[in-house]
């Protein structure tokens, strides 16, 4: 099930699919190359178990991101981004840029490489 | 007040202050020059006047919009972007080109400029 649009706006059509605080979250975390339900759920932000479920399920609706089984038993799956979703990256990228402009302490993309080079080893 | 961030990641930072359905439209109406109350509540996705109220006074506490009096009796403002907000116009125009693509029936920036044209006579 895909969500209803508000207008035809391409602004308003996006917020309806990703316009909340933790669904880019999802997106930026797989563009960075986490593939599992637990890597996932491991980021800084903390984000709550019910809403990773969910936002998942509504983003391979969307057919931002597809699954695929990589164990059976228990099921275990890879989340991995469509093209669609990829490029969601140049979005990422202009709010990389907005965000250590304007607020402070914010890391920039070389931190954000070492942060994640210190945290997997 | 302004809200506490959850990480130092930029794109998360953005978030906690503009991560939401409604207020990047709210953004975008500022972007398009709409400075009243009454015509940000005018758009056609039918903000609540609660919630714009709110968004309205959470942007100006980040920096992303000042107000100004323009009307003693009864009290009116005009609501205009800082240089803050109007680089959102960076992101805003990203977003533009990933919803086009990606999304069916959205507005191009052209379909846009007309629809205005149209509304605003």
């Amino acid at each position: 099930m895909t969500v209803p649009k508000r207008s035809p706006c391409p602004v308003a059509s996006m917020l309806d699919i990703l316009g909340d605080k933790w669904t880019l979250l999802v997106v930026r975390d797989l563009l960075m190359g986490k593939q599992t339900y637990k890597a996932l759920q491991d980021s800084p932000e903390g984000i709550p178990s019910n809403i990773l479920a969910e936002r998942l399920k509504r983003l391979e609706a969307e057919g931002i991101l597809h699954k695929e089984r990589y164990q059976a038993n228990p099921v275990r799956y890879h989340y991995r981004l469509t093209d669609k979703g990829k490029e969601l990256s140049d979005v990422m990228q202009v709010m990389v840029k907005w965000g250590n402009k304007h607020i402070a302490g914010t890391y920039t993309p070389a931190q954000i490489k070492q942060f994640i080079q210190q945290i997997t080893g």
